[in-house]
């Protein structure tokens, strides 16, 4: 008898990064939802463990503080058995570019096995990710990208909807600061789903029809029969006083109360990132009603997290 | 032959949560002492390790800063096995009762089987345990209870003593600041010790002789024939401006120095939950002194801990 | 048939604390050397995990913020299968030595099996060391002693070179704020190199020449025929006003450029314990460069944290 001369498998993601959704095929998207699917039990279990990166070593480098993301990204690594080491770094300590790339080069030198990193400059981690020779995750670059919130999103959705493709998903709100919006925009049409953005002109980015969505500044019009009412958060911080109305006028034109909501299909569901202003873009009763699935959202995210760290670590031979 | 069906054992430590002291009988305060006892000779030993809560998620999350109970807590739950990360919120960043619910969710959705909770604000951790599926272990909230604390000087006062009741303490100091104080009441009331406050009638709690201690201003009369003697840090920063002597008139009434400490009992023993103002509510040869428990007490609080957290895990089907 | 009666064997590294290079012996030093070599392997692989410090305890203790060190010693801690636990301490809430050791007791309580400690004042490890019954590694103490930098230095130096003795090894900068520079003259000199300081006067501490070695202020004379050029970091942030030339100018004489690394020897390695200023004690040309040996020193790094740890494991009986 003689066997077939074994061909390694192709590994299911075949990328060394994860910088964001541009990129990723929709193949590879769904590979990765439906390995989230198995670490979401895995998570329900008494032992939430699985020793699939024993030995592997994660830092989470993060120049923006952040404590959703951050300890997202801690509990999923642990999970899965790896040495987390979480470094936060004042912004005012790196000033120049150039220290990023030091610290990233200093940080590569013991050896990780991935690093994840938020940075505030759009970009930032794609430079970085051609300095080191470890893998990279991008945990959100200014108003860039953030892949690990579309997925976590797009698995969300898929465990209420059965499907992306075909729904119509009305994304809220201060779309121009948001790499949330920017992410889920790639990944739904990617997917198949219908983008509607929805928000103040000034908060609307130029030249976004270039994306294949279509944008609304009334937001009863804009949800109007939408599955999924995807909600921002009002990121004042990073507005320089150009813009803003009120917080009263922006909820009242803006925020999602049940009245709004009601022009929505009747089965439209309720998302938003976190962390959010309520009473300000969302009506706390429609925040903890029936129809949101928020809470839910951040579950899926340790799940998805997990995915990835476990679909880099079986693709990289040396990972 | 047969057998009897076999009826599951009632778990020693019935309770889903750890909120306080108040609401603890006895004998379940009594077993939390013997557990820990055990756990005592795990920490002794070259290999500091438990697997008993391997796979579990523990999140320590302090919204006021805290040395030694955080690490108490993070150094308790490694021995045993768990997944610790630790989360330290500035109270600024929470100005909002809301947000706290809203930061307690987005945590509780992330699937860990325990929260050890330190907040400014008495209730804060009772509101929370309601709002959260997972267990709750308060470790400070304002002004009302510290129970790991009260456990830790319990179990350190019975490795001493043999036992908790009959004796008699004097609690001396800052009461009326003091979670500790009130911790330390309830569960010497339960157990029959003789409890005495001490200090200046602007730092007693109103009404704290319903709780069915007696008190007194002068310190030399207050210790008289105390067993233990178990001083408070003085919370200036706590204090409104409204009080206070200053720190030389205070060490001079209320600080335990060896001629005061004389008026106890021949054999009594200095307890303080730390971190010491020496030279104001103690005298440092005190603090160092042949009588003082200060040292051990930390060494139990770890122990306590650990206790708490795997009779927590024993009873949760969940957990 | 009877056996000689066993005897213990003697440990390769005797000491319960790693408190400076002063104090080893040369053999003591290469044994640490021969360890971390193998260290490195440990952290080549794809499961970077060693189990010899399971269920053991180790407390990183920094009173100064630190990213490379705090972090290395984590990174080496983990991979040996320790629990670590950090604790970072402002140092405006550690005003008096008094809480400093009271902090040190503290943790002592807490049965850990190793303190790794960074203290901005000389000397305040070695006082912390005589009163907590656990080993002690000094991270670094004011301008006194940084040893595991020094043996990380030599490590690097000998993997390229195949020895220490007998070379010659520029120590360049400011070396008078330098605990680095204080430790590497130490283990140089034990280990037969020859020790050439260069820097500006006001940055030369007084009485160096005790130590053996010459000092230059002249960059171009002082690394003539160097085998080694050790850059240090330039601390501003140590200097009280009294000194200080303009960047440029500190450039202009004693940075290193390819011009000045030309009058080493042709072979000539580059080293800097980071963080880098780059354009002021070193052009990134040169940082950057064939004969940088930078990055490999931070691999070293957790090789000889790992090495140090695993020592005094092996040393201690109840370690």
């Amino acid at each position: 008898m003689t066997r077939a001369p074994s061909t390694p498998p192709t590994p299911a993601f075949p990328h060394r990064h994860l910088l964001g959704i541009e990129g990723l095929s929709p193949q590879e998207i769904l590979a990765l939802l439906d390995k989230a699917d198995e670490e979401v039990l895995v998570s329900r279990q008494v032992e939430k463990k699985k020793n699939v990166l024993r030995g592997r070593t994660q830092i989470n480098l993060f120049f923006e503080a952040s404590t959703r993301t951050q300890s997202s990204f801690e509990i999923a690594g642990k999970r899965l058995g790896a040495d987390v080491m979480n470094m936060s770094v004042a912004s005012s300590s790196v000033k120049k570019g150039e220290t990023l790339i030091d610290t990233a080069a200093t940080l590569n030198a013991m050896r990780p096995d991935i690093l994840v990193v938020r940075h505030h400059a759009a970009g930032a981690v794609h430079l970085l990710a051609r300095k080191v020779s470890c893998s990279v995750i991008n945990a959100g670059d200014g108003a860039h990208e953030h892949p690990t919130q579309a997925l976590l999103d797009a698995l969300t959705i898929r465990r209420h909807k059965g499907t992306i493709e075909g729904l119509t998903v009305a994304i809220c709100g201060d779309i121009v600061h948001s790499r949330v919006a920017r992410s889920n925009i790639l990944l739904l049409n990617a997917l198949g789903a219908r983008v509607k953005l929805v928000g103040p002109s000034t908060l609307m980015p130029a030249g976004v029809d270039r994306l294949g969505v279509e944008t609304f500044t009334d937001m009863r019009v804009g949800i109007a029969g939408a599955d999924i009412v995807m909600m921002l958060r009002l990121q004042r911080e990073r507005m320089n006083g150009s813009f803003v109305p009120s917080v009263r006028e922006y909820f009242h034109y803006w925020g999602l109360d049940q009245e709004k909501l009601d022009h929505a299909a009747p089965d439209a569901l309720v998302m938003h990132p976190g962390p959010m202003n309520r009473g300000v873009e969302i009506d706390p009763e429609v925040a903890d009603g029936p129809q949101s699935l928020i809470a839910e959202q951040v579950e899926m995210g340790v799940a998805v997290r997990m995915a990835v760290l476990e679909a880099l670590a079986e693709h990289l031979p040396n990972f």
